[in-house]
């Protein structure tokens, strides 16, 4: 019912923001913004170190199909990270070098994509960052349609073109881009206080004074022996 | 029927031998005693080169709810490592950067959780080892009882409170704390044995010779063409 | 029906289409062969960076039962890799330091095996590459007998004793023997057309012209919103 | 940053276009709506021959915890379907008998549960339908709130409050609520056409001929041997 | 370290109590002793309809190799349940009909075991009952020795000789022996308590009321919209 | 490298052992030619009772594309069985009612598919096996090439255009064509000797005995306590 197709202009959110949700990481923003947006644990960083964000491009593909990603580089812009999606399961190789040279040409910063990256020791080596599912060489065809810019679910999470992406060693968690402003200072807030607790935490004061658990652990009944 | 309950106070064996064990690594002490007390391979280090070696203190718990955490690090003491399991199947990153921070305070090597880490990028530069079956940023709740030092299985094998706990590149495993001292010793023994056997690997000649493996071939009747 | 067997003598490619092949890597060279031969994505590296090619000695054998191996190393040549397949599912860690100092006291590369491998700290010291589906310390028997240099499926792919293996950070591929001179001419001739789109590309031209693909798009009936 | 909420009221596709969509089954319909909507494949009946379509009250609730199934109970009504998505994943047996029992007398048709359910003996007895993706006995508690009626991602798959849930052997399918009437109309088009094919097809007529295929082969360059 | 052992004896609990226990299924039994003892969700039944209880004789043995299957079938005793554990991860078809029909006439009543079954469509004609994790027909060799009657880790769950184990449906859950007693009393006091909810909820009254939810719902601060 | 290709004639094994292989059974054949030719367990029968024998007709085609299929029906024979398996790892139902029906009408037996199937109720209704790696609705194109009756590795055997495939619940085991007959009798004498064995076995009579076990066990050094 829907005509493949491609959305050339897409909202995204403030550079600013998208720096500092990306200064705090995914586990700071996914915590957050209330535990919502992570996408499933399958998602791995090609690298150790890995870490962007930025405004979603998003790309429906079918299973084994990579010609939509050729379609969708023309309308990413700097700052932007692509989102790739196959229609089924799919492990396949859809992403090596030289997509990720034409990507960087375009000011585009990383990759999510729920199904196979290759050409791994290149992309490392230039630090182009890629989440996948699979590391895989197998080669995909540019024979069919899909669509770009258009809404996903990648990994279990919902994502809308435009939505900033985060992604780290932890994994990745998308942010509505209307609530980006929000997280962002909520993050902040968040990591400040974080901040303060570890210093506690490093003096030795435990966790069961510093959040008040003693009363909570006495309350529900724990016996000590 | 079993109230959730922390016991306070568990045996352990020495840091002699535990540190004995440590120096053998996971593999031959595995072989030493024969074979068992190995946790399942999906139990991955979050860096490598990981290694500890400590006396367990267990933690069971609900899953997506680390209070349980929090009362543990209490009665933990300095060389310990936490073992932790949920009561049922979850991914859910119950530790993170914070915990290590007050479990190093506390002396903790390292952690084992048969559930999901965060963090991993402060918690590699901390040099803070965990060994968990997936990378996950999924917070949790402080709220639902558990228990500390009771008997657990975790990820296949089972651990008392005080067992020693090795863990390296190659998993994890679990030796009963009353066999320690003997299977220190074993390894010993093993770790000699094959220096000299890698000795004479080094040095070109065949484990088929060196393990008198010819006349078995034979026996078994083996056919060469 | 088979009664187990070791073939002492394999007919094997030639060093130089061996090393042309190594140069290419993976991913080009399953390409160049029209995407065929790739072993299953679960086969991952000890160790990133790890990439080697050879000619297969393949190895049969029982699960939990390294026995065969031992045999395998005497008909082992160096340039050659070992490939091991259980006749059943299996992640036993069947392969460990000792046996990688044997194989590399005969000049073999590497290791591919659809099982378990152990003391992977050191086999990444010694930068002895292995590929496995699985990290494992469980340790294996030597009882029973299996094949060396007949036909095995591994993760998937068909090898023949001689046939060519690649394998780096991106998998494992296989090239049959036969093959391998036209193959390795094929990863040639496709890396250099990479090497020149690759800098079209980092120039900043798109994938759309380069590949002449917004004709296909149009016909295809692509929209643009 | 979103505060636990129950919805108590959505709007529903009428009974009629359910009826239809029911009638023609998962895989006519997801085909009908251009191959969308479908639930991944690890979501199974507990029995074979179970079926049913109906409006979506969706639950979003933590992990082993199931007390917001009983508050979603109350805001069901006749010939609806539940939803049921834990926060982070989780096999535990959130649903049996009991609770199968509540919503039959509310008049609901069954149960999709990206998790496990229990008492699958007595709900298969009940003929109560369930598509989960696990069975098991694992227990949950009732202690912390979540939503109802709020948008998920079910097993891969967007779920709006409302929107059609069409389930049986071959899996499970959403039909947005807007487009159920579109989608009922073309489902019974492509039946009506598949049955004229079926009838071609069991006279031993060949795909080829009746889709016109054998000019798209030689086109594309198929040879025959 | 330990010498592999059968033990020809062991205690078991009473077949009055192994009866009730059977009768009140596994979900019931393990939310009667606390929500402990379940097997891990991948161990289903052969056929639907399938159940059982019993005490356990364990067997521990290689991957691969079911010598010493024959070895515990000849310390079974009527009411007793088998339960095989490999030492390795492994699907293998360890048991099939000629097994059954062995222990049939022993009078074991069926087999629980973390690895394959085949000839499941002999065994179901027979109503042989058998839960595993996977149905396979490949065959063992009896080559090597394991134990029978020792503590094992099945599935997740530890397991002592002459514990009890329930299987239904739902799965498999162990009860101590010791506490078998008092768990089939407060599986009775369940089963009676929940047939009242039963009855209650037929009736259309909601589970928010019977269980005195809607105050805990306010005081937790769900909002109704 | 290889174009793509349709083998229009294969040879076959006789329908006489054919017929025999299929009465004897997977577990039974498997065994009888020494353990091999087993395809992996994840490859399940939609129905249980499903069981067929017949000359394999081998299909290789791109993931999401059944366009093989329809090219390779004109192909099939009475009496043959299709094998289906895509060129990388896909869950997509490439199978359903139609297909079956084009199929039947040709003699075809039945399928089996590394991939998915559809319209399994309509399918069990028609009693028309099919044993797959999922059931899925997801549809798929008619848009590329592949071939058919060219060796392909399905679920981790090599099968070759004209070998057996037998299949029943317990899973499915390739026969090579040259050794049918063979296994046939093979499979004869073993189905005799264990059909002996079962009625000993039924009167009480342990395997210790009839296989004469004792002594091993007690050569391997088995103690009883």
């Amino acid at each position: 019912m829907n005509s493949p197709a491609v959305v050339r202009n897409i909202e995204r959110a403030s550079a600013d923001v998208i720096g500092r949700l990306e200064s705090h990481g995914v586990s700071t923003v996914h915590e957050a913004q209330g535990r919502t947006g992570l996408l499933a644990s399958y998602m791995r960083p090609i690298y150790a170190g890995a870490c962007m964000a930025g405004s979603a491009v998003t790309v429906s593909l079918p299973p084994g199909d990579n010609l939509m990603i050729h379609a969708a580089v023309e309308v990413c812009r700097a700052g932007d990270v692509l989102v790739v999606v196959p229609t089924s399961c799919c492990t396949d190789g859809y992403f090596g070098e030289l997509l990720a040279t034409s990507l960087r040409a375009q000011g585009v910063k990383g990759l999510v994509i729920e199904a196979g990256c290759r050409d791994v020791l290149r992309l490392t080596e230039m630090k182009f960052p890629v989440w996948s599912r699979a590391i895989s060489s197998q080669g995909t065809v540019k024979a069919m349609l899909g669509s770009v810019n258009v809404p996903v679910v990648c990994a279990g999470a919902f994502v809308m073109p435009g939505d900033v992406l985060i992604a780290d060693d932890d994994g990745v968690c998308v942010v509505k881009r209307e609530a980006a402003e929000d997280v962002a200072k909520a993050s902040g807030s968040r990591a400040k206080k974080e901040s303060e607790t570890r210093e506690r935490l490093a003096r030795g004061e435990l966790g069961l004074d510093i959040y008040n658990l003693r009363k909570k652990l006495a309350d529900l009944g724990l016996k000590y022996i």
